[in-house]
């Protein structure tokens, strides 16, 4: 039976170096590529469906297949013009950093099975609450496979914190700018629609503050127990950040547990200015951070940090007797008590490596001029006749629409000419460009957190958009 | 900016061919390594405790670090003389299809982002269908992190189905060898300890089924409702399969939901023998099986499958207004609708290009194989006057302890000797190779999923156990 799936050295360095080769040359051309690719269900099923084959096939035939098929029919986050939703720029380092872990398959619950797993996991983690300014010797966290599963271990952790067994009273808010995943992870967890406030946000979508404060009173004359706020820094929307230190104040008075979901944004601490509208995070009792976001590393790769470690400890450990002989001391942080995942990768890996490797100063020098593009594409449409900025530069984010002054048109037809842009943007494949609503109204959004997009980038996609945009008016 | 983490082609080429070097020759020299490695907190500390260093340094330095320092201090998962918890066999050709899908960071999220990657989730989770006989039509699944998180994203869609909103009565059931993770998500979802049934087990340690029908009754009596029962089709424990063909004629009459856990021996379908052993298993509602365990998977990939695709659907969609581009026809799936998480890699890929790659009758063979040693290795001691088999070769675990004939020991003093035995063998490095307690005894427990654990390996660590054995008793 031995090596029934074993490969000889030299057949797998052989299909490793092809490997290695295609991803380098992809990173290397990334700039000549189309970031977009479309296909429907049909085309895929044609291509696709078959049944499991009881039979193998040559391995280099199976790469071919999906370097074919695969990879062309799949958009490409990290292109310099992939602009939305939340671009992945990675990097190539935390790339084979990822695959160092994935072939020494190391696991990455215990301290038992992994001591070094756990220490990467520290140290790493020691280096984000020092970013953050959370305090490392009570403090602690755990990479989660991204921000949604981050702001969910955040949640349960704090209801159990304030509300024990019995949350039937609690009642918990966020913006109507917060990240639905959120509100996915509120309904995952058992709380009913009537127990989540959503608080409306003003002009610059910051969560009104006397909405909120009239919100609590409500609630707690009803005989409710307001217990959680959810603050966001960095909406998906627009970049926005709540004003963390007001709501900070109102959570202590309040006793209620203040989560920040940084998920986008939280990288931003990096730059000065970011550090700058960032300013109270560190009044957080959890927050959720994203490597896989704004610190370029690739998916997945998601952060909670917590003020005080054993709050995930107390919330999430189970002991089976199969692991009773992996228990060590105190220090020995199995990190399967930290949250819900019991098998895990060594996530932590890429993103020391990648770190000890470019230097922190080369995320810092990158995150920064991430903004600062932000910002000077906002001043090239302050001083365009054509673009409206409808939500200005904030951290990476900025929201537009194509309006030529004198054109004179409806709303209703902004809305439509700015979607029909959007398409046919998308159409040609040059850019990954779409919409989103803010204040009823249908505007474009780039998100620009990838080091490699210039501002020739976002000029060239600009002037593509105005010839549509032109051309749609005529 | 451009390029501030750009590594050119050559560079990236090296340090790639480096990191398959490294990985491959890992593989090549398994056997010879020892699988055990321990560390202290404070030696770890002594290694890596460093602050997130300003300025970078050279690629290969780093490497060369983490290649003396990470590596030595993780066990050997995939090595064939680990035989505790649950194994992590993985094989080569998904270990490097993994880094396709990390080196192209292909988001596998929604459709309109990548049509392939959803269509590469869908063709697989068709043969795990086609597998467990489930309807590959309605039916459908996700891949998730691990068991933890299917086993979760099964509960949560369980109680929705079969709850709605208002789960205050409900009541779950499970038996007292089901794996912890099923307790923390359903901790996690909101239920009170007080909605948990634990419900004992026999001497085979599957669930009493009259003690089930008992504890069901009652609770109707008291006007609560039972919705649901977990079953575990191979316990971690003991490999044991619950009687689902009885617990599914249990759930049907009481409208209860059916979810079963083989997170760990659901693979043994693959084999003659494991089929026979999972009989039934095509009536649950819900079931998790763990490609990361014994389909030989590098981590992270769990899978939860399920009779109706919408049931996930209903479950788990929100729609955020930026993602309003991206939703497509019905039968475009955004898998972020069907579970927790939003960003998600492509876990897909690796299961996918090893079945085309070595073929599912490999598969299959490396199931049987893994079986019949371990029922192979139940002869061997039941033909010892040294060995006591304490739970008989069940899918591939085996549970036993040393007691020679003659000894005379107490039961206390068997409990010490095993457990010093354990102790012993980890000391030297040569074998994982922990304990569990089974009614109340400490035992030695071998799980052989890893189709590179050969008899000799068995016999030699058995041999090693037996001299640590007598010494002791000397
Ligand atoms: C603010 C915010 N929170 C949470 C998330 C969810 O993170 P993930 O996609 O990693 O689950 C996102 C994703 O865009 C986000 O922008
Ligand atoms: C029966 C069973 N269910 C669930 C799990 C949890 O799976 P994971 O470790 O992938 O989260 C395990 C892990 O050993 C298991 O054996």
């Amino acid at each position: 039976m031995k090596g029934r799936f074993d490969l000889s050295l030299e057949e797998m360095k052989t299909y490793g170096y092809k490997i290695v080769d295609l991803i380098a040359e992809h990173w290397a051309t990334l700039e000549n590529k189309k970031p977009v690719a479309t296909a429907t269900r049909k085309e895929m099923d044609s291509i696709f469906l078959q049944e499991a084959p009881e039979e193998g096939m040559e391995a280099n035939q199976v790469l071919d297949f999906v370097m074919e098929n695969v990879i062309p029919n799949s958009n490409v986050i990290s292109h310099p013009k992939f602009y939305s939703f939340v671009p992945g720029p990675s990097n190539f380092i935390s790339t084979m950093s990822d695959t160092l872990a994935t072939g020494f398959n190391i696991f990455s619950g215990g301290w038992l099975v992994s001591a070094a797993a756990a220490e990467l996991e520290i140290v790493t983690m020691n280096w984000l609450l020092k970013m953050y300014n959370f305090p490392v010797k009570e403090g602690g966290g755990i990479f989660t496979s991204g921000g949604s599963m981050a702001n969910l271990t955040a949640l349960v952790t704090a209801r159990r914190l304030k509300c024990g067994d019995d949350f039937s009273k609690a009642v918990i808010y966020l913006s109507d700018q917060a990240h639905s995943s959120n509100i996915k992870a509120i309904r995952v967890l058992g709380f009913k629609k009537e127990q989540i406030r959503i608080i409306p946000t003003d002009f610059e979508f910051k969560i009104g503050l006397n909405k909120l404060k009239n919100a609590i009173a409500k609630d707690k004359l009803e005989g409710l127990q307001p217990f959680c706020f959810i603050a966001s820094a960095g909406t998906t929307n627009t970049g926005t950040v709540d004003p963390l230190h007001d709501i900070a104040d109102i959570c202590e008075d309040e006793n209620m547990w203040f989560h920040v979901d940084g998920a986008y944004g939280g990288a931003a601490i990096l730059s000065k200015k970011g550090a700058r509208a960032l300013r109270g995070i560190d009044r957080a009792d959890s927050l959720t951070v994203d490597p896989h976001k704004w610190f370029y590393q690739p998916y997945e790769i998601g952060c909670l940090l917590v003020k005080d470690a054993s709050w995930l400890s107390n919330t999430f450990s189970e002991k089976p007797e199969y692991l009773r002989d992996i228990e060590g001391n105190e220090s020995e942080i199995n990190f399967y008590d930290y949250g819900i995942q019991l098998t895990r990768r060594l996530r932590a890996l890429k993103f020391y490596m990648s770190i000890k490797t470019y230097g922190l100063k080369a995320f810092k020098e990158a995150v920064t001029y991430n903004i600062e593009l932000t910002e000077e594409v906002e001043s090239h449409m302050r001083s365009s006749r054509e673009w409206e900025v409808i939500s200005p530069a904030t951290l990476a984010v900025i929201n537009f629409r194509y309006n030529p002054i004198g054109a004179n048109l409806s709303e209703k037809e902004i809305d439509t000419l700015n979607q029909q842009i959007s398409q046919k943007v998308m159409e040609s494949k040059e850019a990954v460009l779409v919409t989103t609503v803010l204040n009823k109204q249908v505007v474009l959004r780039m998100c620009l957190i990838n080091p490699k997009t210039s501002m020739e980038d976002v000029l060239s996609t600009l002037q593509q958009c105005e010839e549509i945009g032109r051309t749609l008016l005529t």
